[in-house]
């Protein structure tokens, strides 16, 4: 029998997310993490990178918390908690950062990403308006990652690197003081999926960045208006149609079981069923499915939900154990 | 009647001090802080990035609280503490990475001053060896200053730019938060002294990289041969001497009262003054001014002495006022 895997989710506060965040990162997340040891966090100190409003960054952090729990996290087998409830992680970060060679970070992709864009700008300082935090990126993840003693971390194949990186970094630890505490080297998990990509209103990919995207929970006639939106051509009712073209069907074909997705299929073959008789039930099948969801998540927003209660008794959880890692990784290197 | 301002000095805990240290730096920032609301912090966290040995990092904190408390800081009238013991720094530190620009890490000198060295040694990697602790120390000393409301810092002239980028860093925090909280802007205090520099054994600056120093509270024994080791020219004891030629001369003087300089000096020009006569001096002065202090110093190292208390009780101290900072931030920033 294997021992119990630790499982931890990094989740991030930016705001509302969308129907592909929840096929894309959401949905594979509690699936992978599902009947084991996992832990949820909320990386509200990564947010104030980008968010220097207050009251955005507090109301980010409330939205995204409660939109988890809703879409089905379960904060009695799991542990739900904010970054910023486990100060242990930011005196992890400052031993970390005694291990980390900067030639590492000088190459992660988000700093990389940052200088690329301020070079097709023209300017001459590549560094401009990067800030030490977006730099210390990497460090800060592998402390919340290492301060738990995590063994797996569900993530997609784009944070590869982040994974990497906080095992580099728990290595280069373990060789220095591995006579005395060892951290876990942690793996990614990347969630199965079939590869394909949720569309957005305009047939690329769904993204806030295109604005083509379906925000979760959206209120129903808004959501209804915004499913009849979305562009079609201009073939009559009565004539066939070729459904995979359409951008309806594909969210469609997405969402809904296979039974009804090949009824709607035929019928659009067959001819007699119009783009907007699709779009009605493109906006059933969203309603029916995300519906009880956005009722959960409304209830958790009310002020006085019991949103506040999961989040404090799952930062006590986060803590006991984030204090019984730094008390031996202190131990290890001389300061206690 | 202006307000109390709070110096907070920051002490390096890189083993046993010697007579420059004392002179050039635990003195002037004794006096600088005298009489006012002071703070004195070990900075642990800053030798990890050079200590990687757990026994010797341990050993260092202990030996350098006892040299400063033996030195004569009161602890009573003043803060003593670890930058370990207060977790709220690492946690602003990781507050602070968010509003400071990478562009001032490039040119912070202690992280050039390691590239320049890599360059010289013809290394194709500027950044070899170099690891995140050095590249983040200006943050992280910035958040030690910030952490305790901080007016002034009492240092030496070659840290004049970490208190500009400590300035420069609470700006950057007032601008974005001033609304909500700001902080005081801290300033250097520079010691007055009269610029001479104590010689080392071999003539040049006292310095533990030339291996020229006298260590602080050697046992009187090896300290009587260390001074019997200083060289001297071949002038026979009855003929007239330079004294200002000689460094033990020049180390009496600079240690000793005016009323016996003077008496040695003419003595020394006068003739009939041999060399070992003149470093039996050197050796009482040394023993008579810094004999108690070895004596106070070995209490203090002694297991099951007060030290530890008193580092409690600072630590304590520290940290309530750390908290009450802290607290303050993370209201203005949305994280509370």
């Amino acid at each position: 029998m294997a021992a119990t895997k630790t499982y931890l989710t990094g989740i991030q506060t930016s705001g509302m997310p969308h129907l592909g965040n929840y096929y894309g990162a959401i949905r594979p997340a509690l699936t992978a993490a599902e009947s084991n040891d996992s832990l949820y966090f909320l990386a509200d100190y990564h947010s104030l990178n980008s968010v220097k409003e207050p009251e955005k960054l507090r109301a980010d952090i409330r939205s995204v918390a409660a939109t988890w729990l809703a879409c089905g996290l379960d904060p009695e087998r799991t542990v739900l908690y904010r970054q910023s409830s486990v100060p242990e992680v930011f005196e992890l970060a400052t031993i970390l950062s005694t291990v980390t060679p900067k030639g590492l970070m000088n190459r992660a992709h988000a700093y990389k990403a940052a200088r690329d864009r301020n070079e097709a700008a023209g300017s001459s300082e590549l560094d401009s308006g990067i800030n030490m935090g977006l730099f210390n990126y990497p460090v800060l993840m592998a402390a919340d990652i290492l301060i738990m003693e995590t063994d797996v971390v569900p993530v997609g194949r784009d944070q590869t690197q982040h994974i990497e990186y906080t095992a580099d970094i728990a290595q280069a630890f373990n060789r220095l003081y591995g006579e005395h505490y060892s951290f876990p080297v942690p793996e990614g998990a990347y969630p199965e999926g079939d590869g394909s990509i949720l569309p957005g209103v305009d047939g690329r990919k769904m993204s806030k960045s295109y604005e083509n995207h379906i925000p979760l929970f959206m209120p129903e006639n808004k959501l209804k208006k915004l499913v009849r939106r979305i562009p079609t051509d201009s073939t009559p009712v009565e004539e066939p149609k070729d459904p995979d073209g359409s951008v309806p069907f594909r969210l469609l074909a997405y969402l809904a079981a296979p039974e009804r997705t090949d009824d709607v299929r035929k019928r659009l073959e067959a001819g007699g069923m119009g783009w907007g008789d699709l779009k009605n039930e493109l906006f059933d099948e969203i309603d029916t499915r995300f519906g009880p969801m956005r009722e959960r998540y409304s209830e958790l927003m009310e002020p006085g939900s019991e949103l506040d209660d999961i989040l404090e008794t799952g930062a006590r959880r986060a803590r006991r154990r984030a204090a019984a890692t730094l008390a031996e990784v202190r131990r290890a290197i001389g300061i206690d």
